[in-house]
């Protein structure tokens, strides 16, 4: 196994056939882990040759960014006992990828009460956790999903939740606020969450908690601890990545009119109530802790990134 | 001309031949000024069986009662006085729709400074009809249209307006929050003005008000004071329709989910700088005044409503 | 009859004999039109006598002083003209306050959707016309009532609405903001309503308004248009009656510690959806107009008030 | 007399020798009358010469303009009648004026109560009228007067209420927030309120109110009713003026660096509680009322500008 | 000593013979210790079994939950170790109950500036112990308490800070929004603070926080750290009991009416400016390091909770 | 060298020879440090004696009393273990501020996005070098300059960064409101932060961050962790200094009206977004770990306050 795995696997993930936060994030993994059951010299310096392969596929993607970094801190005199630790770890991270989610619905389910409705937004497998455990437990919930546009992620949502049993009501995105006075929660997922507490998540997030904001309306965050960003901390600015146009409308207007279409957008710290997260109910403002904690985050007087400095200045 | 002449008329408007709010208001009056001026005998009675009809076509329409009781409001001694009084009052009626529009146009336009990029919401003709005269008075304008699901009406607002010339952005009705920082104005047009200042406008609107109000934007109307509805002066409240499930999602998923989709939605005047009516721009509170003066609606002591006050209780 | 009639009439305003806005209104009117159909001589100077002596029983009652002033509006060039106009007009403020809650009922009613939770505060007559209106009218309504503390006013809302078979659920002031999110619309009365739209009413109004507003929740007052006060339009502020100590605690403590017991408050516009009058449902900004326009209230240039100048300067 | 004084006395305005909003009316109405009384002939258009000399001295002056507005609606056959007409308004206009600021200091000194602290800003005669009112009144109240940059006119304010024996005390700009909770009532001037209830006034009013409503200060603005303007009801923006950078700054500084120093700002009807005008103190979504009736202003189906039309198209 | 002992201690929780959060909590601590005391063999067991009795009295009281917690963490091999090491535990948080309230005075009391008056509601020892530590130290302080309905517990502390010196003012729980323009700090105690900075409270706690908020009035919590709930981490919701409707209102109501007695309610983090514990004023959004840090909360992979873990799924 | 060099040395900070949060931070660092190499005998006694001389030359500036904390904090058994221990903490303090400024300009200007305009107010240091380095990096940024009266810091400010060739605009304090819809991002500095997060800064800062909020424009603070506080966590209020009323207004008002010059106000935690430390960029809810770990602090159960308990009680 030569490098050429570690660029076909980068391949990969830039071509979108591995894709999600939770899987890419656990083929990085195993793709480092691999590669350094291979090698056969120069261990760091070909390692950090794969780390870097991988960590330029999406840079903007925060878990591929916990995954490698977690991955490449291992530890070690000798090659053999600098593999023994990188593989103790991409082993370690995989394990929490695995059980993260399932923690999140055990935790989260607890927050609803039986008798309740529900808002979701886009297609997060870590709030769908959520609301799925809480029916499995026998609450009696009724979920409305918005379409999530421009790519209807929420028809994937509406047909997984009602492949479970759960009550389905389907709405534009435009709807949300006439119908937030029946909602009892709002639960979506998160693509990032920064040092700050805020919220990186798919287009149109921000807008419900705004719209959950001025009804009362709780609105909770579920994020595995490897969705908060370290970056951040150092003031990096998440980036937000602008996506095809021809998801938003076809050709003859595109010739018209300009399109923009961004994927996420970010919803400030005091617009949400609770991130749930695998290590439990936090406040948004909890995120600076996560990092530094759970993330193993080095600060002041330290080499900070030790992969690719070039990035930050 | 029978009575068989309203009655297809009326079939005309409820199976949407004749559509829109000005449109339909217009071809009421036209209707009823046709029919009285075939009326031989029983003047009164026969008008008023005619203005039933019409009514009944669409009951939740604003500018259709407006107009209907407008033109019923007539006055006179003998049956041809009457029918002049009619004929004089249903001219009167087309003349204010056809010249309602390009005043708005013409006093809204002045609020807009050149340089300046304004967010529009579904496809108004009166909110247009402002933002192509700001244009056409040299202002440099750019303007972001949302797409407006579930009917994609932003995609007229947008091929409309690059054909003036206008640069356009079409987003996704979730990520007006994303780019509001970015606009000057918002300007959206109106289905109904409610007496309180509320206003009734497509679905989506009353969430773009809310993301302009946290950011400071002007959020303005346009709308023909045929717009404003004497039925909430009488507590009324405006029913909100909900449209065919089939807009929204496709026979596979209405199968399995619930859908829900409600044609408008209720914007409080709080969130309103301004309604631009063709008599003038005015805070949204004035709305009582417009009702009360504009159309003439009279309050207590009096017969409220001469045509159907079996609505009433 | 002599003025004694007028004084001993006072007396029973003063003694709380007679009591509550409406009557209180009345019976100024049937006494000035009683003693106006005794007097002899001097008609003018005998009224002005007799209305300054009503009018100082109460003097910080909107009612009591609008009633006055309607009926001391007369008009004539000899005592017969004069005393007729009186009379006319004091039978047309009674017949304003007997059908004004009524009218109030069937306009409220129409605002309260069938399936609904409201909140009433205090025992106000107008509110719970428009809640037994709706219900009468067949729709299925709950409500929840404050006990509106100190005067437990609350249980004779509870036991009025309870015997028309209305659902009724008691609550502590302070339980507002718990039970809110359950409740669809807050209905109160009104004390006054000022220049500016302002609401004076039982102490707690205002801040089950503010909690109201917090959660999305329409605020509406029922009020007669003989609750506006002409007087905020010259600049006057309404004063806040504080009440006896004992009505909150036993001597034992008052011995002890200071009491406050104001008996109003007052809820600035913003909070207030709309207030329903006997003219229409109008928007809270509108009460200059019927100050102005209702209560025939005149300004600049001319002799403002007529009975008792002195109380402006 | 020719046309020669009418331009020599809209030089007085240009050259700032006749200033204040009040004095400038006034001026006008004097020059309009004085010139009426010399035409010999053609008087139509003589006044309508003169009248535009007068508007295009400072275009967006609000009480200039409602100043000749009001002489120039003169009516009458002859000349002669013409003369008469217009003599009298500019009568009436000059009487207004003179009575209006009293009338708002009687008015406006009803709502201070003993005791309490009132901060002003800039130096406004009608809400410093209101102020030294309340205090001859015999009512024990404190003054915070903001300094009022660029041009210190706090100071003048200070002087003003001091010499009144008004104890006062004086703030930077920057210190409003700071000192908010001591403060019972804000008060301030007008430079014009625009149709849909906005503010204009001295640069910093707006924040100062914005403060004032998050800490629930009631903000109450001084205005005459000539204040109010016409043009916004037909969508006219106000111009705010940018004054000279050597208000702000030394030359020193101005060499280096840009130098904004807009005159005034525009807070928004929300944050007023009241405005006090010589027709009663009234909201300020009412603007549209006064202008309409208190101005004479017509709308639709009119001719709307008699004199400079060209300034709307 | 037998389990008798556990069992009959237990009841005086139930029966309310012990209550009070510290004095729970103490009592607890002290019943276990003893317990151990006496234990023969199968010390986990025994102790296990205990625990078990006494965390079922009031499921949902966090201090009794912390208390036992605490004292159950012990450690060591033989059973003597172990009654040791319980024992010492038992000694601590006893210790840790009795300075608390003591510091939190300390601590709290520096925030109160001479001359200011402070609202309190309810009657909580720990925020009483502020008001009474900074007067102590001689501050010049003013007090409001609100009644505190249904029970009136605000009787009680009318009295115990009367009795200190202080000046108290009582008023009923709606008199709050009316007279807090009057206040410098809302002091309240706490039932229980949740992970995410929430503040579980006597009922009307949030809606004096909402009001205190839309003044700008400091409102502050004085909580022992032993308040904030572990289990609000793991996802737990605090459970609002309902107390004894005959509180609420006499029979003759009960029979006709239903009762909604809620005990407390939940104010979230953005209404507190500050919790004062005995380590210290923290903000709310800090609840998540103390439940981690003092309370030794230990999350994912661990034996979350070692009693009762059937309370969690 | 006798204690006689440390009073001189703390005169210098008197009478503002030396200055600037980090400077006089330094200097006390330097001048224990210099006295601890002097010390023959009585080592702890004689470092207390200077290190209360200088603590109370400022005993509200924050950096002084976290210099003066941190090198006092030595160990050791003997004095000359104490000596060097002391030294030692004195040059990592040293090295601490001169790092800092440089790691904050560094981490800042990450967050700043090219063809960003960013307002400024008062002359930070720190917030400068955010300015600069964004700047220096290549970014294509505007500033806004605030002029800050009274003392004009705003010139400083304006020279500076227009000097490294940044285009400036100077405005009046009193129109941030006027021009916030063109502002990208605010800046400032800090003079304390609160355990509660908090920001102590220049007089007028929190109403620049009350209109940010108002206008949803980012509010960052650039603030060394040695300005957070560590006795506000015991409960100190931080107090606020009145500067000389000669920097407001000149004698001639001064002698008429009382002048009252704050030097700084406090901006609440909801209103910043972020707190650009050297360890960082983070929530200002975080200040209360950064006390803890960076400062730190130790809290119940310990000697508090080693050199100046008395100033706790």
């Amino acid at each position: 196994m030569s490098i050429d795995y570690v660029v076909k696997s980068a391949e990969k993930i830039k071509n979108m056939e591995v894709r999600g936060a939770g899987r890419i994030a656990k083929f990085c993994a195993k793709v480092l882990m691999e590669y350094a059951m291979e090698i056969k010299k120069n261990f760091d310096e070909e390692m950090k040759k794969a780390a870097e392969i991988l960590l330029n596929t999406r840079p903007t993607a925060v878990s591929l960014y916990n995954s490698i970094y977690y991955v490449m801190d291992y530890s070690g005199e000798s090659d053999e006992e600098k593999r023994e630790s990188l593989v103790k770890r991409a082993k370690e991270f995989i394990e929490w990828v695995d059980t993260a989610q399932k923690e999140i619905g055990r935790i989260g389910s607890r927050r609803i009460k039986s008798g309740s409705t529900i808002l979701t937004h886009c297609n997060s497998a870590s709030a769908l956790s959520v609301i799925k455990e809480a029916y499995r437990k026998g609450k009696d919930i009724e979920v409305f999903a918005t379409e999530s546009r421009p790519r209807y992620q929420g028809h994937l949502t509406a047909k997984e939740l009602s492949a479970e049993g759960i009550p389905v009501t389907l709405i534009v995105d435009s709807a949300v606020r006439y119908f937030i006075r029946e909602i009892d929660y709002v639960i979506v997922g998160a693509d990032a969450i920064t040092v700050n507490g805020s919220l990186v998540n798919k287009i149109g997030t921000s807008q419900i908690a705004l719209i959950a904001k001025e009804a009362r309306v709780p609105f909770m965050v579920a994020a595995e601890t490897y969705k908060f960003s370290p970056k951040t901390l150092l003031g990096e600015s998440i980036v937000i990545e602008e996506r095809d146009p021809a998801e938003v409308a076809p050709e003859e207007l595109r010739s018209l009119v300009k399109i923009r279409n961004p994927a996420f957008d970010i919803t400030p710290r005091h617009y949400i109530d609770l991130i749930i997260t695998e290590i439990g109910a936090i406040p948004p403002e909890m995120a600076y802790l996560v990092i530094k904690e759970r993330l193993g985050y080095r600060l002041l007087g330290e080499d900070e990134l030790k992969l690719s400095v070039h990035h930050y200045d």
